[in-house]
């Protein structure tokens, strides 16, 4: 994993404009949003994904660094005033408070662009027209049907209890669409799989995503914001929905380690070639314990 | 022209998700901020090029729709309160005082995925491999070398009088690279073109792309905000360089017809089929007179 997380650092350093280049101050908020911290939860399921379908690295570099650009234009508009307002991402200032609010937005629009350039340079498939395909998922994994459709779901219910299927819903778009993604474009770029494989790797996607955000909603409420790196308790505070205050801290647990399993037994027909993606699965919902 | 516009009209009313859809008030944010104005030249410049390279009209859809839409979202964020904090666009209230500053947001945000979903989508080449390299061109277009970087280096310069030369660097950046795409991008759809050809074809591109931005400065300072559609005179207001505080009016407006004899010249050596873009030359410039 360290080593996956080091090799996606350096292909994000490449892949970013320097910042030397004009226009210096958004290229350096673009850099300071992205680079140096992070999980890189979105690239290292695209590895594992890749693992499967063996995926050459160099195709893997490409689809990785356009999720995880993805993911961080997302959260940095998520952070701005008039989304959710915070100032604490990642154990650093948010790129509005860091730079400016118009800085932010731009930083934001660029990283989305980004990414398609990225994935559309990175000869990311056998076939052009898989990468096309390629694209397409990804351009729709961002947007209304997949994460910013997602955003927008949970923008509206602040304040507004929902039922576990909306919950699932709203997430199944806003966490759960760039993870399939990830997953999914991670096996394209190798082998042909089959249809049933395919399927399997996109239940194991569906059943990580949800389970990321149920951790995501635990971390939320029971962690402090030093280990959390991002303003602690804000979900309760806003009003927002959650897992937690859905289903209680003690469901909500439970319903993270259903996941898992859920998860571990879609790849069950898988060998040895599968082990990272199972890691993985492990590492998303026992973060938290 | 009119009926390009049409077709373009339902092109978008297409590729744009049902308001009826959730999220509903996104989608309605976005269709708001597409559908029923706007004067389409990007996609009037796709379509004029596209008859140079006899490109076929459904292939011309995907691409006017894409830089439409990229277009779209770039005026959405402009206006936001944190860049240029315009309640007017195309005759009607902004996005975000029509809905709200998130919607808004994330309305911009999702045109830019979808402009990319749809080109993606669109089968809009012969060859797929040409399909990616156009997916690459609008790409690079929207981001820092492009539309996102003209639009910091323009914010970085308010109340900073530019050079000619400054200025006209980050208009090529901040709305010519876009024009520069349609074009592009319309011809690519089509036959090969020689490289010659193509050189012809982006001189042309970069000429109207300045000459569009020379007249939108012209008409910023010369027109009411009724004729406009959207509020007049802002540039001086918010200390913004232009081509009227660096050159003057009478000089700016030889400079727009300088640039248009330089468009028609680029096409010297076509026909008839570039017949529609020396049009377009004369009604970017000859719409401030």
């Amino acid at each position: 994993m360290a080593d996956v997380q080091k090799r996606v650092e350096a292909a994000l350093e490449r892949a970013l404009p320097p910042a030397e280049h004009e226009p210096q101050r958004l290229h350096r908020a673009m850099r300071y949003a992205v680079l140096g911290s992070g999980k890189r939860v979105r690239p290292l399921l695209a590895f594992a994904a890749g693992e499967v379908a063996h995926s050459p690295f160099e195709r893997l570099d490409a689809v990785a660094c356009a999720v995880e650009l993805i993911h961080a234009y997302s959260l940095i508009h998520d952070d701005l005033p008039c989304m959710d307002d915070d100032v604490l991402r990642r154990g650093k200032p948010t790129v509005h408070v860091e730079f400016d609010q118009a800085t932010a937005l731009l930083a934001g629009d660029s990283l989305q662009s980004l990414a398609f350039e990225v994935l559309a340079a990175g000869r990311s498939a056998e076939e052009p027209a898989t990468e096309i395909e390629m694209l397409h998922t990804l351009a729709r994994a961002s947007g209304t049907r997949g994460m910013a459709g997602g955003q927008a779901i949970d923008l509206a219910a602040i304040g507004i209890p929902l039922t576990l299927p909306e919950l699932e819903f709203m997430h199944i778009l806003k966490t759960g669409a760039l993870i399939r993604a990830s997953v999914v474009l991670g096996a394209r770029c190798g082998r042909t799989l089959g249809a049933s494989e395919f399927g399997k790797l996109d239940r194991y996607a569906k059943c990580i995503g949800l389970a990321f955000q149920v951790v995501d909603d635990i971390l939320d409420a029971a962690s402090p914001t030093a280990t959390l790196g991002k303003t602690a308790g804000k979900d309760a505070v806003q009003g927002k929905p959650t897992y937690v205050s859905t289903l209680g801290l003690a469901r909500a647990r439970e319903r993270a380690q259903e996941l898992r399993r859920d998860a571990h037994a879609a790849l069950e027909s898988f060998g040895a070639e599968a082990a990272r993606l199972r890691d993985l699965a492990d590492f998303i919902v026992l973060r938290e314990f």
